[in-house]
């Protein structure tokens, strides 16, 4: 598998990323999506190291009750949380790439987790799904 | 390979896990990793669906350095940047769990990243080792 079939794209046809990272939040919160911080990529390696990405953004979506499932079932998967989701423009658009809990846990034998990683790949389809329309 | 062993663990004598984020970000900080987001995961359970999972934070360790050689080999990494670090309480004390890149990317075959991955790797398990002793 390569590394950009470990996520579900979409692309939006602008790119004003602060627009982009609005479009994408509102598509995750109708499957229960909230972002628990919104980094700015580009800003941290120009500020710390003077090296430019362009523009680059990393959300990380939680959505709460899937999480405390999983936490419930396995407290080290919060070496997994939240599900990140990449916001970067490409020409005249922006590239949206949400990770696929199934792609990030595939090497783990935990089928406490089948259930939960099911489910909340299928609203992560949905959600970014809906961006593509 | 199961979920914990994704990780490299330490132990840390406190209950604290304001002192315990303290002594972590001081370990992180000898191998050029800064915290991007430091979240407190007991509280957001709480305050969205009022779920306590005990005293739970999650760091995101990134060294700018090797962020921005992972970006330039491969955009797409961001879906798995920057590296977690779950801390949590169990009885008198807490458990450090810092995922290794290694152990995240190993469905993925992309070498572009083998030698980052390695690089990584090694000085999490130096941070981490050195909070052990």
């Amino acid at each position: 598998m390569s590394l950009s079939d470990a996520g579900v794209r979409a692309t939006l046809p602008t790119t004003d990323l602060d627009e982009a990272v609005e479009q994408v939040s509102a598509a995750l919160k109708t499957e229960g999506f909230g972002a628990l911080f919104d980094l700015d990529i580009q800003h941290t390696l120009q500020t710390k190291i003077g090296h430019d990405p362009g523009p680059y953004r990393i959300l990380g979506a939680c959505n709460p009750p899937l999480a405390a499932k999983a936490i419930d079932a396995d407290p080290s998967i919060g070496m997994f949380l939240p599900c990140n989701v990449v916001l970067r423009v490409q020409g005249d658009h922006t590239l949206v790439e949400m990770i696929k809990p199934s792609a990030m846990l595939q090497g783990l034998d935990d089928p406490s987790l089948a259930d939960l990683q099911q489910d909340a790949d299928a609203r992560i389809l949905r959600a970014i799904g809906s961006l593509q329309a």
